[in-house]
């Protein structure tokens, strides 16, 4: 069995070549306009066609049952994909799923044996990923696991870019951090310095990555109670802070949740990185 | 097909006696402590057991795969109730489901054809069930659709009976009703007579009923962007406010709202009251 998995974003195109086991070779190329021209010379550069059993893709948009809403910045929206690549590929074993559900899944398979897990991805936003029983939580529109806007803060009010308020994204991502920190300091600092400060004892650092961490833990304990996975698991640029990040978490999530036999609730650092989302297209086809 | 759905509560266990489609008879007696001759006596007064091809049970307490883990006021804690019954019977077709959950599954199934539901309730406390793909979301430990305990405000600061304060049930139940309403008036109210008062326009009683539609909305909004159910349906004692009630939930969402597609979420009041678990233990079997 040979899959190719393909991450696209709005940037550049992730391909990984992977067999029944392992990722074999990939290839990052740019977005362009043209993005089935993209697509098409990804895969022919890593294999024939016809020595493929399946190809798995992601979108940064919404999607349901290969259905992609609308996309921010692709030259792509409101299609079926997988119906598009099936034509202009003249193949028929295409899966298409929402980038963060993707990666969500690819951390999910590569990470262990769990029955369920969300992850949490602290990036320039907040994006997510439900999985019960190996299968993504898509919900009924595409909004499955899109907790970067639970409406988790009406202290600060920051805008988000969805147009409202108080979404979890402008106090739990790395944009969040540094709103959080030039609130308290008017100062403005990088995430990654931010908790360099933190770990050499910087009073206002301390402060502000303490609160962080109090705001992902409280939409994970809503999370525990709505979904209760067997594991978060937490990615994207922020969750580089590793351990130190990790353990602020469990702390707060102790502190405020309602069931002590949630207090063992795993924790866990994603380990896939920007391959996130290319193990999970690959996992599309692989465990359909 | 015949069968018996039990619905299993601290004061009374209902019995109800279905054909392929509908109710032909229901019982209830009350709960003792022999809870298990309480089951025998009520299945042999609706049906000889030989007649059955499955019995569904409901229980007040977290399940998983058939285990309950802690009940609070059952003879009844921490067991097999599938394996239990089905020696205590001599009967192997059982299946056990928390009794929130199932009341959830019984209004997806009675309500209509939904690709996904989340039910809440709003009694003494806030319970919930999450329905996708008309699979129940029972969660790692049983604490799925436990959304009673999504830790949701930090103003008023009300005690929880989980121990934890802040929990959707010290604010969103007909207590957090109650409780909301002595802090703004210092009189003590039930639900029905704070609803009456603000229908007739009372000023007090419009703000707190307004006030606490805001948190059941809050709630559904974190719910619309994890779960994203296709319909909520809002059951329990508070339902009986009906439209009014409703149309402030509605109002305050949109208000909320993240996502312009999701102004148009449905939400209905639920249809079967307090049978509504005796209808899900039911379709615990038919749908099996």
């Amino acid at each position: 069995m040979r899959v190719i998995g393909i991450d696209i974003g709005g940037t550049s195109v992730k391909f990984g070549l992977f067999d029944d086991k392992t990722l074999l070779d990939k290839l990052e190329l740019p977005t362009t306009k043209d993005l089935t021209e993209v697509i098409k010379k990804g895969i022919n550069t890593l294999s024939p066609l016809s020595e493929l059993s399946g190809i798995g893709v992601t979108v940064p948009a919404p999607t349901k049952d290969n259905y992609m809403f609308h996309a921010a910045n692709l030259p792509w929206s409101n299609m079926n994909v997988k119906e598009h690549l099936s034509k202009e590929l003249g193949f028929d074993n295409i899966e298409v799923l929402n980038d963060a559900n993707a990666a969500a899944l690819g951390e999910y398979h590569f990470g262990g044996v769990f029955d369920s897990a969300v992850m949490v991805t602290l990036g320039t936003g907040v994006g997510g990923g439900i999985i019960v029983d190996g299968k993504v939580l898509e919900g009924h529109g595409g909004f499955g696991g899109e907790i970067g806007h639970i409406q988790l803060d009406d202290k600060y009010n920051f805008e988000c870019g969805c147009t409202a308020t108080g979404c979890a994204e402008t106090v739990a991502s790395a944009t969040g951090l540094k709103n959080l920190y030039k609130n308290y300091s008017q100062k403005e600092l990088e995430a990654k310095e931010i908790f360099d400060l933190a770990k050499t004892g910087d009073e206002v650092a301390v402060k502000v990555t303490h609160l962080y961490a109090a705001y992902i833990a409280k939409f994970c304990q809503f999370l525990s109670v709505i979904v209760n996975p067997e594991i978060f698991i937490i990615g994207g640029g922020v969750s580089k802070a590793g351990e130190y990040l990790l353990d602020l978490i469990k702390e707060e999530f102790v502190r405020i949740n309602a069931f002590k036999s949630l207090d063992n609730q795993e924790f866990k650092l994603a380990e896939l990185g920007n391959d996130a989302g290319m193990y999970g297209a690959y996992y599309l086809i692989k465990n359909k």
